[in-house]
C-alpha cells in the first residue's frame, strides 16, 4: 500500500530512508560477522584491543554468522541495516567489549567488505549454476549428437546441423561465461577493509593481514576508491548476469520456436506448460516465456544498476544503499533462472520425425557447390551454377561424403568442450574450501593474540 | 537530410539496408584483409587453393591492408562493405584466384573474425590510453601528493585527505580498468573463422593452424556460438567502455566541483575553459562537462548494444550489422576520452591556499576521538563525548601524530600503485610485438604451402 | 534466500512461474473485481447470463472490492493471482453461478483490464502528489521570492537570481509534468475488455457498454492491440514517471549543492539529516541522497520496463507478467518521493546571509553591458568592453534599475504559473468523482438487467 | 580514424569541444534562422533595435532559411555551431547590425528555441509518416480482410482470425501513437526564447508576442526551467520514437515469423530480401530483419538520451549540446522506418493456401464450448468438456454461426479505425498550413515596427 498521507515526519522519514534495507540486508549480515571477526582479530593484532576482548567478540561473531545462515535472525525497522543488528547483539552479549569493535573502522568499509564477499560467494553460486547446466547441455548434446536438423540463417533453412552442433554452441556459450565469472572474482578480489569512511583512519592498521584472513589476496589500496567503487563492481556483475541473460534469451527463444506446432523440432515435458482459461485445448509454453522474460528482466536490473551507479562526485554518498536490492534479486534471480533450464534439459523430448521431414534438399545447395569446386570451378562460379539448378527445380543431392573440421556437423566438438567444461568446473569447489578453510582459522579463538 | 520521399523502391532499400556501413566498414577492412590472408594461407595448407594462387591473393591482401591502414580505400555505396570492396578489389588484382578466395568461409564468418581482430585492437588501444592517463595522475600525485584536502562523504567535509590520497584513488580504478580490458581480450582470444554461414562448411578446414596464424591461442569451436557470440561480446566490450567511462565521469565530476568558485581547490587552464555569448565576465568550464556528458554518452552506447544484441532466437540474423557502428564509436570517444583527461592533468593547478583554508577543525573530531580510544575509553564513547565537544565549539585540535596504514593520508599507496601499473603497462607493448610477428609471418610468400 | 536446490520439479516450476505474484497481484484485486462486475452485468445485458446470476455475481464482487481496498484478502500461493482468488471466492459464494463469469473473457483481457484501470487510478494518485508538491513549492517561492541568489550555469556564478525565481522552475516543471499525466489518461481511456484471448471471443458483447460502465470514453477495438499494448502502455507510464524522476533529481541534485558547507544557501531540517558511525562531527543530507537515487532507481525501472516488452512478435505472451511488479513499484516509489519532497519544502531554511554574501559584483556584468547598448553601443562591442574592465576589476556596478520581462528576476511569473497550477489541480478531484458515480451505478443491483 | 596522438592541446581541445557539432547543427540552421527574425522583430518591437537594422536582419534571416532549407550553407569547423555561422552570415551582409541582434538573448535560448521548433516540426514529420503507413495497413486490411488466419497466443495456435483483424491491431497501434505525437506537441508548445542565459535579461522583453510569432501558444515562463527542460523534452521525444519503434518491432516479428518456411503465410516481395554468399538457395528478410533491429536501435537512442540528461543540478551545462546528435539521428531513423514498411505493405503478398491449412480444427474449441453454454452449462464445465473431446480426437467443428462484436473476427472495426485515422490524419496538414502562414507574417518586411 502507498503510504498513508499524514504520517508523522519523523516515522514518515524512516521509512524513506530505511526502505527495504531490514530485509535486504539478512543477505549480507553473515558476511558481516565474519568481517567483523577479522576486523577484531585485526585489532588485537595490532595492539588496538586485548586478545579476551577479541576472542569474545570472535566468538559470539561466530554464532550470529551461524544463526544469520540458518536465517534465525531478523533486522527490527528501528535497527534499519545488518551492520545496527550486529552491534547491538554483540553489545547485548559481550557488554562493553561490543563497543569497542567499531574501532578503526566505518560504516562506509563495513558495508563495502560484507557486499563485497557477499558477491565473491555470489559468483561461487553462478559457477555452479554454470557448471550443472553445462553438464546438462553436454549430456542432451551427446545423447542426440547425431540427430540431423536444419540450420537456420536469418531464421530461414540455410544448412544441414544437428542437434548435437546445437548443443555444442550453448555448451561454449556456458564456458565462456563461466570464464568471465572467474575473471570478475579476480576484479574482485581486493579487500576494502580499514578504508573506513574513505579517507582510512587514524591507527596502524595491519590491512594486509586482514585482507589475507577473509581470504583476498589483494588489499584495496586507496579508501576514496574504496567507496568510489560502489556502484562500478555492482555494475560489473549486473553486466554478467546480463551477459549469463543474454545467452540464456537465446536459448529460450530457440527452444520457445521449436517448439511450436509449426516446427515441431523439440517437445516440451508436461510440467513446463501450462492450460489456457479460455481455450480448452492449449497447452502454452509458459516457463519457456518466463525464462525468456526473466532473462530480459536481468538486463533490466544490470540498466538499474547503471542508473543508480552514475552521476555523482567521488566519495561515499547515501545513494549507494540502493545498489543492494536490485544487485541481490539479479544474482538469485540468475542463479534460479540456471537452475530451471537445468532441469528442463533431461526431460526435453526430440522429435526425430519432424526434424527429419524438415531437412529438405535445399540444405545442401553449399556442399554441392563446394563438390563442384572440388571438381576444379571456382567458388563464385560454382555458386552461380548450383543456385540455377536449385532455382529450376534439377539439384541433385550431394554424392560425396562430407569433409568435416573441428565444429563441422560431423565433429561438434564435444568432447573438446567437455575437457575444457570439466576443468573449469573444478574452480567452486576450490573456492568453497578455501573459504572453509579461513573461516575455520578466523573463527580458532587460540590464534587471537597481539603480533609479535 | 531524410529522405527523399519518392526515390524508387531498389533506391530506397538499399539505402535502408546498406545504412552507414561504406563508412563504418572502413574501420574492419584491415582486418578483414588480414583474416582474408589467413583464410587463403589454410585453403593452401589443405590443398583447396594451389600455393600460386594462394600467393598471389596472399600479396595483394597485403597490399590492401596498408592501403586501408593508410586511409586510401574507400567503400562505394554499391559495394555496400568491406567484403565486397575486398574481393572485388582482388578479381581486379589477381584474376579468376580472387573468386576462389571465398571458398570455405561465408560473410557470416569473415564479418565475425574481422570485427574480432578489431576488438582485440581496440583492447590495445584503449589499454594505452588507460596507461598514458594513469601516468599522468601518479605525476600529479607525486608532485602534490602531501598537501592536504578535505576528504568528503555525503558531499559533505568528513576528515583529512591530500591531493596524493585523491590522486591514488583514480590511479588505482584505472588499474582496475586495465586488468578488466587484459580480462577481456582474453575472453575475445578465440577464433570465429572456420565457422561459415554458422554451421561449419563442407571443407576439412584446419582451424587450429588458421587460428594460430592470426594470433588466437584457442579456435572458438561452435560455429553456431560464432553467430550467437554476435552481439555478446560487443556488449561485453560495451559494458567495459562504460566501466571506464563510470570511473572518468566521478573524475570529472570531482574537478567539477573542486573548481566552483565556491570549493576552488583546482584550477583549470584557460585551454580547458570558454566564455559566454552573454555574460562578459564568465569562464565556463566547458571541457570538463562534456567529458562528464561523453563518459555518460558510454553509458548510452552500451545500452544500444544491449539493446541491439537481444530478442533474437540463436543463428545468423542481419541485425548484427547495426552492432558494428555504436560499438566503434563508443570505443573510439573512450580512447578520446582518455586522451583529454591525460592533457589536462599536466596543466591541472592546484590552489593550496583555498585548500588549506578548508581544512576545518571539525575535520579532525574522529582522529580526537581515537585519542581518547587510546587512552581508555570505548569507541562508541569517545565518539559522544567528541560529538558533544565539537557542538559546544570546544574541541581541541589533536595532539599526537597520527598513526598511519596503506592507504591512509600520511601513505597513500603511490608507490605500491606504480609498481602495479608499470607491470600492467608493458601488456599492449607485448600485444603489440606480436601482432607484428604474426603479421610477417602471415605476408611471408615463401611459407605459403601445402601441409606435409 | 535461493532456492533449496533440490525441490520436486513441480514444486520447482509452481515457484518460478508464480513469482511474486500473489503479493504483487493484490495491486489489481480491487480493479479485477471492479472489471468482474461489469462483465457479469454485460453478459445478463446481452442474455449470456440470468439477471439473478447476474446480480448474486455483482453483489458478491462489491463485497470483495471492499475486502480487497482495506487490505482484508489475501492470494495463496497455490491460487497463483487475482483472478483465481477472485473466481474461487465467487464459487464459494454464490455456487454455480460462479463459474458463469468467466464466458465470454479470457485471462488475457481480464488482466489488461485490471491492470488499465489500475493504471488510471495511479494516474490520479501521481497527479495528487504533483498538486500537493506544487503547492508546497509556491508556498516557499512565494514567501522567498524576493530573497537575491546567484543564478549558475555550467555551475559557475553568472547572473542575479532569486529564490522566487529558482522556485518558479521547478514549479513551472511539475505542471508540465501535470499536464503529461493528464495526457497518458487519456492514452489509456479505452476499455480492453472484450478482447479476450487476443482475438475476440463467439458471443454478440456490447463492448460500449461494458466501457461506459468501467469509465472508459473508448473501446480498445482490436482484441489484438489490446494484448500488444501490454508492455507498450506500461513502458508509457515507465517513461513519464522517469521523467517526473528526472525533475526532481534535479531538484534534489540542487538542494545537495546549495547545503554544502560551501554554498550555504539553503539549511536542511533535522529529520532530514542523519550523523555518521565513525564522525562525530558530522551531519549528513541522507534524505536528499536517497531521494536523488530514487529518482534514478525510477529510470532503472523504466529501463527494465523497455527490456521487458521488447522482443516480442504480436498476441498474449506470459513475458507478461512480468511488467507488473516493476510497474507497480516505481508508481509507488514516485508518489512517495513526492510525498517526501512536499514535507521538505515547508522546512527548508533560506539562509539569507550566505546568498546575500555570494551576490558578488561581476554577476551584473551583464547588466552593465545592456546598460552601455541602452546607451547606443552594439551589444557585442559593449560585451567587449565590460569583459576588460571586470578583467581589471574596475567594472561599476549597475545604476539604472532593471527592465523586467515574464519570467525575470523581478517577475518570475509566480502568479501566472500558480493560477494555471491551481485549474490542472482540479482534475483528480473530477476523476475521483466520477469514478465513484460509476462505482455507485455499476454496483446498483436493481439496474442489472437485459437490454430492451 | 582516432586521434592523432599528438595534436598541439588547443586543436585536440577544439576537436573534442566541437565533435561532430558542424554538422549536426545543419538540422537547426533553418529554425535558428526562424527564431531570430522573430527575436529582431521583438526588439523593434520593445525600441531595443531600429526598425531599419530589424528589416535588413530579418530580410537576410530569410534568405539564410531558405538557403539552410536547400542544403547550401555549410558550417566551418572554426564557426562550431550553427549559431556563430548565422551571426557571421549577418555581420558580413548587414554590418554593424548583425552586432546588434543578440542583445536581449544568450546562446542558451537561442538554441533551446532553435531545438525546440525543430522537435515541433519532426512531430509533423512523424505524423506524416503515421499517417502513411496507417493508410497502406488500411489498404491492405481491406482488401484481405476475410482472409482466416489463425491466431496465437504464447506462440502457440489459440483461435480463428484474419487478416483483416490482423491488420486492424496494427492500424489502432498506429493511431494511438499519432494521438501521442499530438501530445507531445502540446508538451512542446511552450516559447522558450526570452530566457536568456537561464536568467532572463535586462531588458523588457515582450515574450507573449515573440512566442505568438513563432506560433507558440505559450511563453515557456522560467528561464531556469527553460534550461532545465534540455533533456527532459528531448527524452520524452526519445520516449515517443521508442514506443512507436515497439509497435514496428513487434509488426516486424511477426512478418519474419509469418514468413519462415514453416509458417509462410506471407510473402516477401523480391526487394526485400537478400541472397547469401555462401548458401545458393537462399532467400533471406534483410530489410525485415534491419527494420527489426532499427526498431530496437530506437530503444538504444532513447536510453542515450536518458543517460545525457541525467545527473545534473539546474541551469545550462554544455553537457546538453550532446543530446542534439542522438536526438536528430533517431528522429530521422524513425521516419526512414515508417517509410519503408509503407513502401512494404502493397507489396506484401498473402498465401492463401498456407493460411487455410493452418486453420487446424482445435482453433474452433473455445467456439464449441461457447455453444454448450449456449445451451446450459456452466462456462467451466464446457471447458472442461471440451478439453476432453480434443484430447481423445472427437471434437466436432462448431454447427452455429458464430456471433460477433466489435473487434472480433467477422467485425474487426477497420471502418471505425479508418475514421479514426482520417481524422488525425489532417493534423500535420493543418499544422504545416499555420506553420506557413506565420512564417509569411513573420518575414513581412511592413508590419515590423515599434510597438504602438
Amino acid at each position: 500500500m502507498l503510504w498513508a498521507k499524514d504520517l508523522p515526519l519523523d516515522q514518515m522519514i524512516h521509512r524513506f530512508t530505511v526502505g527495504e534495507d531490514p530485509v535486504t540486508d539478512l543477505e549480507i549480515l553473515e558476511w558481516d560477522a565474519l568481517a567483523s571477526a577479522a576486523h577484531a582479530r585485526g585489532l588485537v593484532w595490532i595492539g588496538a584491543l586485548s586478545a579476551e576482548d577479541g576472542r569474545n567478540l570472535i566468538g559470539q561473531l561466530q554464532t550470529l554468522q551461524g544463526q544469520a545462515q540458518r536465517g534465525e535472525l531478523t533486522i527490527r525497522p528501528d535497527q534499519e541495516d545488518a551492520h545496527t543488528l550486529l552491534e547491538e547483539a554483540l553489545t547485548n552479549r559481550v557488554g562493553e567489549a561490543g563497543k569497542r569493535i567499531h574501532l578503526g573502522r566505518s560504516r562506509n568499509d563495513q558495508v563495502a567488505v560484507a557486499v563485497r564477499l557477499w558477491m565473491r560467494q555470489a559468483l561461487i553460486l553462478l559457477h555452479e549454476g554454470l557448471n550443472e547446466l553445462s553438464q546438462k547441455v553436454l549430456e542432451f548434446g551427446t545423447t542426440h549428437e547425431s540427430i540431423a536438423m536444419p540450420g537456420y540463417t536469418h531464421g530461414r533453412r540455410a544448412m544441414p546441423s544437428s542437434v548435437g552442433q546445437w548443443s555444442a554452441a550453448y555448451l561454449e556459450a556456458l564456458i565462456e561465461e563461466s570464464q568471465a565469472v572467474q575473471s570478475l572474482d579476480r576484479r574482485f578480489d581486493k579487500c576494502p577493509l580499514g578504508g573506513g569512511a574513505g579517507y582510512g583512519v587514524p591507527l596502524a592498521l595491519d590491512r594486509h593481514a586482514v585482507a589475507q584472513w577473509l581470504g583476498f589476496r589483494r588489499v584495496h589500496i586507496s579508501p576514496i576508491d574504496v567507496q568510489n567503487s560502489r556502484g562500478r563492481l555492482e555494475c560489473a556483475l549486473g553486466h554478467e548476469l546480463a551477459s549469463i541473460g543474454l545467452v540464456l534469451e537465446r536459448l529460450a527463444s530457440d527452444l520457445w520456436l521449436f517448439t511450436t506446432e509449426e516446427f515441431g523440432f523439440f517437445g516440451l515435458p508436461d510440467e513446463f506448460t501450462t492450460g489456457s482459461s479460455i481455450m480448452p485445448q492449449k497447452r502454452n509454453p509458459d516457463v519457456i516465456e518466463l525464462l525468456r522474460g526473466r532473462c530480459r528482466e536481468l538486463r533490466g536490473y544490470s540498466s538499474m544498476l547503471d542508473h543508480l551507479a552514475a552521476g555523482l562526485p567521488g566519495g561515499y554518498h547515501r545513494d549507494f544503499q540502493l545498489l543492494k536490492r536490485p544487485l541481490f534479486q539479479a544474482t538469485r534471480l540468475t542463479v534460479d533462472i540456471l537452475r530451471i533450464f537445468s532441469r528442463l534439459f533431461p526431460e526435453l523430448k526430440v522429435c526425430r520425425e519432424n526434424l527429419y521431414k524438415a531437412m529438405s534438399p535445399e540444405l545442401f545447395a553449399t556442399q554441392v557447390a563446394f563438390e563442384k569446386v572440388a571438381a576444379g570451378a571456382t567458388f563464385r562460379d560454382a555458386y552461380r551454377e548450383v543456385a540455377a539448378l536449385v532455382k529450376s527445380g534439377q539439384m541433385a543431392m550431394p554424392t560425396e561424403p562430407v569433409p568435416v573440421h573441428l565444429g563441422a556437423v560431423g565433429e561438434p566438438g564435444l568432447g573438446a568442450l567437455r575437457v575444457e567444461a570439466e576443468i573449469l568446473a573444478l574452480w567452486p569447489a576450490q573456492r568453497r574450501l578455501e573459504q572453509s578453510r579461513l573461516e575455520q582459522d578466523l573463527f580458532d579463538l587460540d590464534s587471537v593474540h597481539l603480533k609479535s
